[in-house]
């Protein structure tokens, strides 16, 4: 346990780095980049270079190798220390995350956050772990074994609506499903070593298909991982109510309480404590085959006579739509069957050998467990009721008293909460990979303070939730949505596998090019089936929401591709040379600015030589706030120019003479406004300035009074709001607000 | 008509005007300008001055006797023209409201504004109307006489709790009632020559008791129109569903219907059409005067036997308690008497004569048509139902065939609609009154293209539309919220007037004296009745509310006073004179620096040579959006320093590295946050910065990438936005956005 798994030369074995935030340029914008670095080389203005005296010592007067100054007592200071390896660099650490909030309530919730999350983890405190089998089989298990707890009661369940005579069907449609987990088993054996860095559904797919069906299997995969918290929740819930039935009426506030305990562990970032999730697995194991053993060892007391049903009204006639639909609801026993080939790199070298050892003991568990429930519900003719789950029907008829009963209630539960929690740690992971991609946006590239994906993590719970909610927490409901999403992933991941041998051959392609596509086959059918079957129960939600969503990712990428076009440094054309005309011709030629309608002023200008500027300073009143942006204006040195909006003549000839009064020592200009609108015929005015002189870049300074009182801002126009809302659209205008602060 | 009631001699006269947004400058406030321009004179850069050359015209180069010229063919500059009137002044005229949107959808939206709206008015356009009597009249009368449509029905709703002996109060307290309008209106008839120039309740009651009492009265007065809007609604729509039982499921829909019509005309501004407005008054009089003559002639036929009513189930005994909330119901007959009173200066000269006479005609027909109805409704043995008025049962007891009864109806409905469109005209201008006396918010004052208070009107219709789905258009359930409301601002006022004789004496002032008081009395016995008998049924909202609002008033006030204080010009202290130590020292001494801890930077400055900057650039990736903030950051030629916030050591690597390939033209600082926190980072270390030298101006230039749809704001991290939004508390500190527009 616990080797470090860092490794330099093997990115793909640690790809969740917090610095894919900040990717690097590429060699084109590098050489960009340099191209347009020599031109600036004449031309920045003296006052402004490298090595000109600055007013405060950037670095903080904070040297590596000295103690904390007597500056250093300064609170704001102290929050930095000098990095003591890059000594004569200008380089700083934080000390901590962020500084103290100002208020007592906002340090109460920095400290309630503490308290819940757990201090602030650095960085390098991204270890990762490797975890022998015996760890992993338990940690990467929670998922595909626990829908032992809800697939079989949903298969039955179905069967049950053709009356009591077809619930005997229950044990030809069990041995099909074996033989599909068998199948789907063998199919992923063979896609691990061909993947030894990860071979998960999206990256399997984008690898043989393309980036659109890796998309379409990464957006089922995330429509199962919602729907796995939704639906591992309910069946807990399902489970604490089946053994305490005055907990039924809270159903929907209890399945909230655990996502809520889910999303607190999750923000903590709990992935590190494997032993601990080794535990419930095993648990649940044991007492499922406790239980499995002893109902047996009853049956045979019987001569495994059934016991016969209670009678069951039939709701509907027993057709072969009926018995798909039984077939694919019972498919969701499998799952999370493809857990152990999204984590790969996380077991011990050989990885690929270890990790497929594992999937071989886990999917004979699966096996194991699954027909020994079906053959027990049938033997004791149990049949699917709304108040108690089958298995605690089981549990109850095997072990009617003694602790047992509750033994086997609580490892369900506990084993559901986990499988929800498994969840948790792989969709912010494959929104992490998709948004690496651009497919998503980037903020799911973001690493919180304790290094766990916050946003993934609050989107999954925020959207399970939601579903679980709008389903009042009733299993048998949430399941037809179910398994449409992850056969999707599951089929486009074998169809994956089989492009892959046939363009990479190797030893025995043929017969692993077979499995496989016997894999796409078997997940393709089901697929179709439980489209089609359970269309009309909700599975259309699922068929609608996953080609939107993929369009979506890729109307995304399509955005992140425009802007990474426009933002890429392009090498500067030849009209721009430092000594060229542009930068040279600074005459007052009003014609020949006007006929330039390119992009211009500070969009257009990489060089600041080639910025020219004229600063506008809007002045309504001529109070203390507009004195100060006239002040900032001016001390700027450039041409200035205050702007006056007034809306009939008399108020301007009063303003006139307050700025006479003043000492009238800017260029002032008044816009009588007879409509009375502000904004717009700011907006409209600069706009006309920057029709004459499309080259100027025009700095609109805007006072702007900050209040303390959130409610105190209606009292206030918002014209700075409003302006800058209004100018954000327009090319060319660079807006500086200049604050002023009413404290009380 | 039509008589121009602009005078630059009587502000009172035409107070509305939309320069009261823009306040002017005390003596005070122009004498403290005056000094610190005084230290101006020595420190305007050469460059930023008044003379200095302008890179672009600032009169867009149109003078005011030319032509519009070759320039004038580009779009924006269209929208303006120099004054003709103010040659050699830099002054522009703006020749339309608003720019023409850039999109289509824009545009069309503009078009059906116009369409709906009609086209803006300039501020000249402001004409006062006088009117004469005979059209002030109906104008002014209608909310008061539209209350017979449910006032008395109100009190016999009340009364037939009691069952139907109980009905025959309605007489007595019919008579009361009349006394008590007679009583209010020579109060009022007093008020008018008092205060010629407009006798409103808050004026009045601020003017003699106090700000909070005019406040008090003030509110009271809103709720009133409030009500009046969803009362007057409600009935009105009560009267259409009386004679087309078939509407009355779309009570609620016809309600917010009606409102809708009144919201577009009066943002239309509607008030000008006063002849218009004539008509339905005086065909609600005639037609209420003929049904009264006719069922009075019928009934003179039957020997003025009353027709005994259907009985009716007592529900509650006979108490002094209901025949008091009778009392009050019946008094809600009364709201809309002062509406003369306010709207002295719209009458022809003498005013307040004008106004006297007409208030007393209008006292006349109120108490003609509430007599006449309370007695036919007892005569003909008319109960309230809940599916028709009693005034609809009149009236098809009267005229049981032909038009007769649909002319009752619809004069009915129509002087209901134009009572509720009296209080969209009365709210926003008492609402300009409050803010501009700093007691609401400041937006209140302004006038949109219409010339009309757009935000008043859109408050009031929210507010009464809210009431009025809340209680389901229902008339009888509105009442008890109604009486409390107008008998305070009645109250107040008359007791305003009180203090007013006893202060100013005069011809007669104890008669005087004696009858306001009498009112008063009068009017805080109703008020208390209201209060107390209807607490339950729904005045307590209006009681918890009027005193919350006067609350806010006061709050919003001090808030405002608090704004002024800080933004009022002071006279430069000794230590900042223009050629004082502040402005020569211009060392490096940090230490000095340090020990200074009062507020600094550009919101200590009111004087160009005293602000000292330091032009900080934050740059998360070196790309064109990053460069081009360099550049526009290097070209103001102030010392500019690059802060890159980097999660790692590798990450800070290969930044450092591309900023040598691009050439290291400025200071660059790197700060590792191994927290992964940017924004916080980037806050903690200007204030860092800040802390080691308050006097030095920080400005931020924060590149940002403008999109063009909205949902490609949620793919990027709003950095800037949340940096904004981190900043703006902070003191000091100038935030400055260079846009990057991405037009895909």
């Amino acid at each position: 346990m616990g080797s470090d798994g860092r490794d330099g030369n093997a990115p793909a074995a640690s790809p969740l780095n917090p610095d894919a935030e900040f990717p690097a340029l590429t060699d084109n914008e590098r050489a960009a980049l340099h191209r347009i670095g020599e031109q600036w080389t004449a031309t920045v203005p003296g006052r402004a270079g490298r090595d000109a005296p600055m007013p405060v010592d950037p670095a903080l007067g904070l040297a590596p190798d000295t103690r904390p100054s007597r500056l250093a007592r300064l609170a704001p200071i102290r929050l930095f220390r000098a990095a003591p390896d890059h000594p004569g660099r200008d380089e700083l650490v934080t000390t901590t995350p962020a500084p103290a909030p100002d208020s007592a309530a906002g340090r109460a919730l920095v400290r309630l956050r503490r308290l819940v999350l757990g201090p602030p983890l650095a960085s390098t405190a991204l270890v990762r772990e490797r975890m022998r089998k015996l760890v992993a089989l338990p940690v990467l298990s929670s998922d595909l074994l626990s829908s032992v707890a809800y697939g079989p009661e949903a298969m039955l369940t179905v069967l049950a609506l053709a009356g009591t005579a077809a619930l005997g069907l229950s044990l030809p449609l069990a041995a099909a499903l074996i033989g599909l987990m068998i199948v789907v088993g063998v199919s992923y054996r063979q896609t691990i070593p061909a993947y030894a860095h990860g071979a998960g559904s999206y990256l399997v797919a984008s690898d043989n298909l393309g980036h659109r069906a890796g998309l379409t299997a990464g957006v089922g995969l995330m429509t199962d991982y919602i729907l796995t918290v939704s639906v591992s929740v309910a069946a807990g819930v399902h489970t604490v109510t089946s053994a305490v039935p005055a907990l039924a009426p809270f159903t929907v506030p209890l399945g909230l309480l655990f996502i809520g305990v889910l999303v607190a562990g999750n923000l903590r970032g709990i992935r590190a404590a494997g032993n601990l999730f080794a535990a419930p697995t095993y648990i649940f194991v044991l007492a499922i085959g406790a239980l499995v053993a002893f109902g047996l060892a009853d049956a045979a007391g019987r001569g495994f006579t059934p016991v016969p049903p209670p009678p069951v009204a039939a709701a509907e006639g027993l057709g072969l739509l009926l018995v798909l639909r039984a077939f694919s609801s019972g498919a969701t026993s499998m799952t999370g069957i493809e857990a152990i080939s999204n984590a790969v790199p996380i077991f011990r070298p050989v990885e690929w050998r270890n990790a497929r050892t594992t999937l071989t003991w886990m999917i004979f568990m699966l096996v194991g467990l699954f027909a020994g429930l079906i053959v027990l519900f049938h033997l004791n003719g149990l049949v699917p009721r709304a108040d108690e789950t089958l298995l605690s029907q089981l549990a109850r008829t095997t072990f009617p008293t003694g602790p047992w009963y509750l033994l086997v209630q609580a490892a369900t539960a506990l084993i559901l909460m986990f499988a929800a929690n498994t969840a948790f740690n792989d969709l912010p992971r494959l929104l992490f990979f998709v948004a690496r991609d651009g497919y998503a946006p980037r903020r799911f590239l973001h690493m919180d303070d304790r290094l766990a994906f916050g946003n993934g993590i609050l989107l999954l719970a925020g959207t399970s939730a939601l579903i679980f909610v709008a389903f009042r927490g009733h299993t048998e409901s949430l399941i037809p949505l179910y398994a449409v999403g992850v056969f999707l992933a599951f089929t486009l991941s074998q169809v994956g596998m089989v492009v892959h041998w046939r363009r990479h051959r190797g030893r025995h392609w043929t017969r692993k090019l077979a499995l496989n596509a016997a894999g796409a086959v078997a997940c393709a059918l089901v697929l179709v089936t439980a489209a089609v079957t359970k269309f009309t129960e909700g599975a259309w939600v699922v068929v609608v929401a996953i080609p939107l969503l993929v369009l979506g990712a890729l109307r995304i990428r399509a955005h992140y591709d425009a802007v990474r076009a426009a933002l890429t440094p392009r090498p500067p054309g030849p009209g721009s040379s430092p000594d060229g005309d542009t930068a040279a011709d600074r005459t007052e030629s009003t014609d020949r600015a006007a006929a330039t309608d390119r992009a211009a002023g500070p969009e257009a200008e990489e060089v600041p030589r080639q910025v020219r500027h004229l600063v506008v300073v809007p002045v309504l009143r001529l109070d203390l706030a507009a004195l100060r942006a006239l002040a900032y204006a001016a001390s700027l040195g450039q041409p200035c120019l205050a702007v006056h909006i007034s809306p009939d003549d008399g108020e301007a000839d009063r303003f006139r003479a307050e700025w006479q009064a003043w000492g009238d020592h800017l260029r002032l200009e008044v816009v009588v406004s007879p409509y009375r609108a502000v904004i717009a015929t700011l907006v409209g005015y600069l706009e006309a300035l920057r029709a004459l002189r499309p080259d100027v870049a025009l700095t609109v300074v805007v006072p702007e009074i900050v209040v303390r009182r959130r409610w105190h801002r209606l009292l206030h126009g918002g014209t700075p709001r409003r302006l800058r809302r209004a100018l954000r659209g327009r090319p060319g205008l660079v807006i500086t607000s200049v604050p002023i602060h009413v404290t009380r």
